[in-house]
């Protein structure tokens, strides 16, 4: 029976019909959470809902709750997991395990240690998203792409911060004079120089003094240079990890060697 | 007779000049009702011109209404489209058909129902320009590239998406309380999700704490990498595409048969 | 003697000193016309050197009369140009030809058909600029570069002017009730389609309602993907371009075959 | 003894505890330096802190004095500065040894000439920062990469100057007369021009006529393709110069040696 529960909790084949309707039954609900939490925040919903949003985070909770255990329960069917005590909390550190204990501890702390109060607590129930990991291949693609161009990103990065540190001072020291509220210090230049190379724009601030235009322009010239680059370097990235991942061996159809295509 | 108002309505060779004038004159009267379309929101042309801008979709209409029974009676000359009834349905459920309907219907729905004070239903007539389709080969061109980069395309927006909703929800409680009006809810702090992670940034709603300007710096620079991806995919898809319809025969290096790479 | 001129007017070898010294002259009293034509516009620079700039607009006006004449006299010796007066002619009607006169005639033009109160007249100073084609292969890189993608950019573009139009007027009609001024017509949400695609983002004009932005939305992301393909693709060309220049049969520095890179 | 000092100060190996201990002293140092320029324009901060920031600054020059002095007394045991003089004073002319130099001598200029009173003084201590160049190898690989796409980047820079020349002029020929104040001359009008070109569009100048904006939205369209090119070139070059560190040796197919691709 232990078996038959891990089957039916692991990501299912497309034969195992109750395999594929729990999945399904996860993933909505994995969904109608985050609408959720996107929808309590409108205020004119929340006074009218808000008890139906509350109830609807009890059941969550309680179903996300009874397939954790229900996972912690049956890991040791997976042979990496076989341990009953060992195995059983190598999958709860394990990030799949982590995930889904962060889908529910918030609410058991919140109701236990009565801090609700906490509007910030309300956040973590986002987290739940991150559920979803187990059932998309998105987030394992995208770790691989940043770890492969990791060091061209860390270069690029190191740059980008130099730049809008120097950018920043610059404008600082040239406009602090004419605009004193909006130019008061270096970190607050930074929020422009943040806006201006990454090209946002907000218009809450921007230089003034012809000399600040100057700079200004400039560095915004070489900005779009600079900070494009990690796109580049992503989108090929990107490319090259979706074909490996389809690339094989090729035959010539005539004669039967091998023609591989690079 | 059939044969040949079949071969006038179809995309005409060099050689046959009646075919490319009514061409030339439904391609016309097409950029001429999308003129129109525009020209009739602003207030001082539509009262001095209206009553000529009804006339000529009066007029268009007309045309269109012949072309497109013209285009029914004849389609059966077209061996896909060979039976008398089944043949003359199955063009009109065909993409191409459906836009020519598409073209008409809305007209002779508002005058029949009296459904002339919606203001919106003029919107419809917008869609006369995917008549273009017949005569131009971007459509095409353009949904093959999406299919063809569909896996990633869905990756990277999926990513995007959940990008935008943790940014949002994350400045949404960090400036909820010092602006109110503008983050009153985790939807309204979407619009400035999207505003910045697309770098237009408009400037009607911007963070104004230091920790909500830290925050949004740092969602700045993840965004700008992420959401630059999908125009790297399709810029490569697209030189792809384009790439391989020039593409020649090419030989194998073992045998010297052709091997057409695809 | 007319050998002489041509050899010293045209693009010089680094040994022929005069042929050089003229280029050099030549090339910076352009750049000071660019120079005086942005200064003049300055009111408080106008007022003080206005005399100056008019009389530095003659001196480069009668040095370029000058080397346009001897330019017309002394291209016979271009066998191209052979004949005396369909050769003089031909050059004349030469794109290089043509920018020489558009450099002076609008001067003469002014001044006797008392056309000085004409304010863009002024523009036309600007053109002079083009002069610089003479000596400078950017112009004719950028040319190529356009030709050789000239399909994939057309393609590209209608792509872009659809989707501007089918947003603007989309907005057009959620906006129109909200903000009667700001998108008072089509060709007004046109202004706000451009500004939101491009990412500039004024700010001057957004939509205001929740369906509005919604709308605008979906239309900020399509966009940031349709209008980055025209940079990846003039990049990608870019790049071949100025490779196919450098390209050239390699050999193996050991046996002396050929090795071609591609 | 001389010998050990060198070793200590240059990057040490993995093995050389105390070399590696002064290195990240003196890492730490740069980083803490950096902190404090930036929080130092904080008036509240300065207020509190003044005089900490003060008697750090005196300590991090005393200590960046040391590590200078006994760099060029040291640096003779590096064979290529082996000569006690000449060798010294091209140790000291040498790129990092002036930015060694630099980051100290503004410190003793203000305080022996009395200067403290220059506010941007101030901001000379942001150079400091140049001294992370002998840890890093990111100064030396963008140097690389601009060196090798300096034709292309060039090539480029000057059409998209020539482009906000253009766009400027013609803007401000066109709105001048209704925003006498906004674009009051072509220096004012490239501010705009720089602000739409790169999309920054930070909303405090724009046109307002409709044929300035028709003006404008072409330049915007042209503006993103052109200004979006040195990012694609910069990407490619970046890529290739990561790339070219990580090949290996090739063997000609003719004789079979190593011809490495370079």
């Amino acid at each position: 029976m232990k078996q038959r529960v891990y089957e039916i909790l692991e990501v299912g084949d497309e034969g195992d019909r109750v395999s594929r309707a729990v999945d399904l039954f996860i993933l909505i609900l994995i969904e109608l959470n985050v609408f959720c939490v996107v929808l309590v925040t409108v205020q004119p919903l929340n006074e009218l809902w808000g008890i139906y949003f509350e109830k609807f985070e009890v059941f969550s909770v309680s179903v996300f709750s009874i397939e954790y255990l229900l996972r912690v329960w049956s890991c040791t069917a997976n042979p990496k997991y076989a341990h009953p005590i060992l195995g059983r909390l190598r999958f709860m550190m394990s990030p799949l395990g982590l995930i889904d204990l962060l889908a529910i501890l918030p609410f058991f702390l919140m109701t236990f240690l009565d801090l609700r109060f906490l509007r910030a607590a309300r956040l973590f129930r986002l987290f739940r998203v991150l559920k979803f990991t187990r059932y998309s291949s998105v987030m394992n693609t995208f770790a691989r792409v940043i770890k492969a161009k990791k060091e061209e990103l860390l270069t690029i990065l190191s740059l980008m911060l130099l730049l809008l540190l120097f950018a920043s001072a610059l404008i600082y020291f040239v406009e602090n004079e004419s605009q004193p509220d909006s130019f008061s210090s270096i970190p607050a230049a930074l929020w422009w120089g943040v806006a201006t190379l990454t090209t946002v724009g907000y218009g809450d601030i921007y230089p003034v003094t012809g000399l600040g235009k100057l700079i200004a322009s400039t560095i915004a010239i070489m900005g779009i240079v600079l900070f494009a680059l990690p796109a580049g370097i992503m989108g090929s990235a990107f490319l090259e990890d979706l074909q490996s991942r389809k690339r094989q061996l090729s035959v010539c159809p005539h004669c039967g060697n091998d023609i591989t295509l690079t």
